[in-house]
């Protein structure tokens, strides 16, 4: 019964269920599952999960699986294979099969190579559209997502485009030339992944033909693929952002899970403990003024709280491709005079509440301290982003560890000093 | 020169250079642009930067901008005008032009409706590809991202679609029906837009019927509008977590920004101020031992830490529909495990280096408050959204502010309380 359910749900629903199970009920779904479907499921599953299954297939199933899958998808799949298990897969296939994925393997993954597809329809400038659709009838069904037929010369130069709308709605006697597009997006075959997919969103692509330097069409990217870029980069900025790695899951297994969030919890302790060192060169003021101790962890928070505001803001910029070098001062000066009006109306704020719960003179202190961390944390939560992208790392790794570091410091020294100055 | 650059630039790309710069750059740029394309740029516009300039234009410069736009987009516009702009805009428009605005404006904008198009090309089951093929050179032109005609019978009942690229490989004699593809998504006009995106996403689509209750044909939602959808919901997550406004824009101006990040202070610091109260029922043990306050922050920070990691995992299972009622005791768990084995690793670290540092016993009593903090923040960290989500509030809102209170006062009141009864 429960069979017959899976055999009628998509393959990409497939996926969604077994990503939306714990780990043993995985296991169930699996078996149930019909092994012709084995390499379309696959394909849909998230990296951890799908490594699982993956590592217990016997090569030659492996082999047949991929036999039906698209190539940019065969070659995903195989990337995340260990080395050895991978030359065996290949030698299982046929000749024909590892051909078209070798080929695909030879780009980079986050590229327009590896994003890329070779079922690409191409016709001639100098035909009519007659002959263009008794050409289609004869070839049969055309791959997924075909919006429209590439025009190429007679040395596989890209010349335009010539949409399946278009097609339909001439006469059949024009001339393919008279109906292509040229002005058309080229996708060059070494473009980032999260480039293309910022020009499909833009320009409200179907699909679009990649190119090589000599201007020669070697592939196609469909929108399908594109929108897995999309919720991939999303899902990989919000997990750094919450430090986490890139490959958890909800569902993953527990120990892997754990194992992945030490690395972050490790470095969140150092960070603590470099806070109490501050702390620490104190300890003569936190002795004396038990109160200071009351407080310690109010301006600390304050400035953690602004300084995500703006790393937020700046990350998202950033992924959105709005950040640019010649903006950098503007933004930093916007994020500065944010940290002054809201720093001063918190300090107002606490200088009330801390002036008729404790005394007005540390009011005074500990709102100081507010003001002159709340201006920190919005600098360091536009300039951390922008300088680890400077030196070529994920802008996102600044989200929590690297800010709070700078905030609670920043905050930590600032109120202390000002107590240890004025109040002693 | 730069007007002349803009002219060859596409509307999106105007639109994303405006939202590159700052709002006195922005102001010349919009002032370069030719009016006929006002409308399609602003369609591409993000809501805050377009309500600047919406605010500015007459009715009948309004009226006139949207005439060139896609239903959907009109009413995206218009639902983000004050009332009595509103109906100006309304009444300057043509009477077609009016009645389908109109239509599209009774739909809720976060729903299939809202983003649906009525440009819908449709042909009877009856007929052969020849006649349709002729019907559709008659027709000229055919909509954007059309991939599909949609087959509907005399009463306009919806009955299935023919590809038109199934269209372009069959011979002329062939009848409709035997063509048809009854198997399609059919998408209910009130279908939540992020359901609609993850069928999207799932099934790979170009494009969808949208269908009344009766089975109606009444639109057709299109992948680019979809794309749209996804970034727009990965973008207010990533803001909400961040204490973020979802219409706060990186070069949003800098007085708005200000007022809109203070609502997130203003609670942050009545929750800093809840620790300081926790803090303060301790007063007589932070006076008695100063080492107490100096380390102070690392069990709140660690527990925010671990918290943080907890509720992003949820917070992206519940977005990608992965979290159902029938996971949650696993996923609750899962959490409580990792926030287990973890807490022990880093209690154990911790133990080391305050035993070494300070005193093995106030080690002791600290990697004891941190062990259940960190169990308890894991715990609120799946729990906090998933209780959000119970009463139809966002479960991203929780990802600063709700955890790192339960974080930052379980912290203070074992480490506190541990020490009271132990060192004291
Ligand atoms: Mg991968
Ligand atoms: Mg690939
Ligand atoms: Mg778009
Ligand atoms: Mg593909
Ligand atoms: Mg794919
Ligand atoms: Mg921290
Ligand atoms: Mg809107
Ligand atoms: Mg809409
Ligand atoms: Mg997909
Ligand atoms: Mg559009
Ligand atoms: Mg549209
Ligand atoms: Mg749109
Ligand atoms: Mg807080």
């Amino acid at each position: 019964h429960a069979r017959r359910l899976l055999t009628e749900l998509p393959a990409a629903d497939v996926a969604h269920l077994m990503s939306s199970v714990p780990p043993r009920t995985r296991e169930l779904v699996w078996k149930l599952i019909d092994s012709s479907r084995e390499g379309d499921i696959l394909q849909h599953l998230d990296d951890d999960i799908r490594a699982v299954f993956l590592g217990r297939m016997a090569p030659q199933e492996l082999a047949a699986a991929t036999r039906s899958l698209d190539t940019d998808d065969v070659a995903d799949l195989l990337a995340d294979l260990p080395d050895d298990l991978y030359r065996e897969v290949l030698r299982s296939m046929d000749e024909q099969n590892r051909a078209r994925v070798l080929k695909a393997l030879a780009y980079p993954e986050d590229t327009a190579g590896g994003l890329m597809n070779t079922d690409t329809v191409t016709v001639r400038p100098d035909v009519t559209v007659d002959v263009v659709l008794r050409y289609l009838r004869l070839r049969g069904e055309l791959p997924e997502a075909t919006d429209t037929l590439f025009v190429v010369d007679r040395d596989d130069q890209f010349v335009g485009t010539v949409a399946l709308s278009t097609l339909v709605t001439s006469q059949p006697e024009e001339l393919i030339e008279d109906l292509i597009e040229f002005d058309v997006l080229r996708i060059p075959v070494d473009m980032k992944d999260t480039e293309v997919a910022q020009l499909f969103e833009r320009r409200d692509l179907v699909s679009a033909p990649v190119i090589d330097e000599e201007g020669v069409l070697i592939g196609r990217i469909t929108i399908d693929d594109v929108v897995d870029v999309i919720r991939e980069e999303a899902d990989s900025s919000l997990k750094s952002m919450g430090g986490l790695d890139e490959h958890e899951e909800t569902f993953g297994p527990v120990l892997q899970s754990a194992r992945r969030r030490t690395i972050w919890l490790g470095i969140n302790m150092v960070t603590a403990l470099v806070a109490a060192l501050v702390n620490n060169a104190f300890e003569g003021t936190l002795e004396q003024l038990a109160t200071v101790a009351v407080l310690l962890l109010v301006v600390p928070s304050m400035g953690g709280a602004a300084g995500n505001q703006a790393v937020t803001l700046t990350i998202r910029g950033i992924a959105l491709g709005h950040i640019e070098k010649s903006n950098y001062r503007w933004l930093i000066g916007k994020e500065i005079a944010i940290g002054m009006i809201n720093g001063l109306i918190m300090a107002a704020l606490l200088l009330v509440v801390i002036g008729l719960w404790k005394s007005w003179l540390l009011g005074g202190v500990i709102s100081g301290a507010l003001l002159a961390t709340m201006i920190a944390a919005n600098l360091a939560g536009v300039g951390i982003p922008l300088l680890l992208r400077h030196f070529n790392l994920d802008p996102a790794l600044a989200g929590n560890m690297l800010l709070t570091t700078v905030t609670d410091i920043v905050g930590l020294m600032t109120f202390l000093g000002l107590t240890t100055l004025i109040l002693l």
